[in-house]
């Protein structure tokens, strides 16, 4: 059994979606100072490295992360690699939909994670709402990408995000799929059971097992 | 497959360990007010609910959460039932280890997460330093115990974590065990993945599979 880790780090350096808060992680108890073990205080926002977005995210009064059904987040995963090229993924990017349960699409994005020190991009490759469109009829569980957002930067309403939540469809975002060939897995995606707030999202750890 | 989700909630109202931090759970943007989307801000102590202890908790400048190696956190597992008289667990109390990975002890504990307004109860069940020993000695990867700490209160040099850390075995604090009959599993413990602070632990979503 091989397990990939594809979880982006929560840091005080990890690129943040525009407007969302910012990190702060601090040592509140510490060995060196005399303290008996110590202790780490952590702070950020929902949408934080690779994170789920639940329903009432974008559609008040829904569902919440730590009420994600668990057999969406656990089970077989298609792993696609979408084009160099590619900026607006649209249904003649993606592949064919029957049997897929999960589907984490590969794009140029991976890359980005090799520069954070540039900061949040804005230039990702992004869903169409066309094919977000296709993949909420086809009744996949799970749809992930390797950018810190699934839709077009400015989308005016957020219908991509509307059209996948609102069938219940699990996003996850801002995977890493650098080292990751195109391929079947099993993807175990868990995020952070909290309750509080508007719970509309959650830093997920993100596995691929390959057996 | 079913699949159990074993972790404690994080939340304002979740029993903390005595002197660490609160958690602190905010909608920063709310639909109701306006926003485009809901979006919460996260706070929390890094032994908050269900977590893992990483060595760098005891041991400085040693690994840090981020740096466990996954293959202790997935993989067989069993879980144990201690009699409900049993607060102090010696090596007696222990199921034979041969062939074990990973351990999960059900102890009375479980019972205290369903009533968490007593906030946090230092009359825990807790394992001994000659239990610790054992297992120590018998190569299991992850041990874990259904409250916030696997040692006695007050334990002065904490003998029991440092035995364990030391051989690099992973405790897993924190599960709630309530529902879960004694026997074989799967187990998967992800933990938060940050970097910062001291690394010395981290909450973590945590499920048992049964096939």
């Amino acid at each position: 059994m091989e397990i990939y880790d594809i979880t982006v780090a929560i840091s005080e350096s990890v690129p943040i979606y525009e407007g969302d808060p910012k990190v702060n992680i601090e040592a509140v108890m510490t060995m060196q100072d005399g303290s008996a073990a110590n202790v780490s205080h952590v702070c950020f926002g929902a949408h934080t490295g690779t994170h789920v977005d639940a329903p009432n995210h974008f559609i008040d009064g829904t569902r919440r992360v730590d009420e994600l059904d668990l057999d969406k987040l656990i089970g077989t995963c298609h792993v696609h690699q979408v084009g160099e090229s590619v900026v607006a993924i649209g249904p003649e990017h993606l592949p064919g939909l029957d049997g897929i349960e999960r589907l984490l699409l590969k794009t140029r994005n991976s890359a980005f994670w090799s520069t954070p020190e540039e900061g949040f991009r804005t230039d990702f490759t992004y869903l169409t709402l066309d094919a977000a469109k296709m993949i909420a009829h086809a009744g996949i569980k799970l749809i992930g990408i390797d950018y810190l957002s699934i839709e077009e930067p400015g989308a005016g309403g957020h219908p991509v995000h509307i059209t996948l939540l609102e069938k219940e469809i699990v996003i996850l975002e801002g995977v890493d799929l650098r080292q990751i060939p195109e391929g079947d897995y099993e993807l175990i995606c868990l995020p952070l059971k909290y309750r509080g707030g508007t719970g509309d999202g959650a830093p997920a750890r993100t596995v691929l097992v390959r057996k």
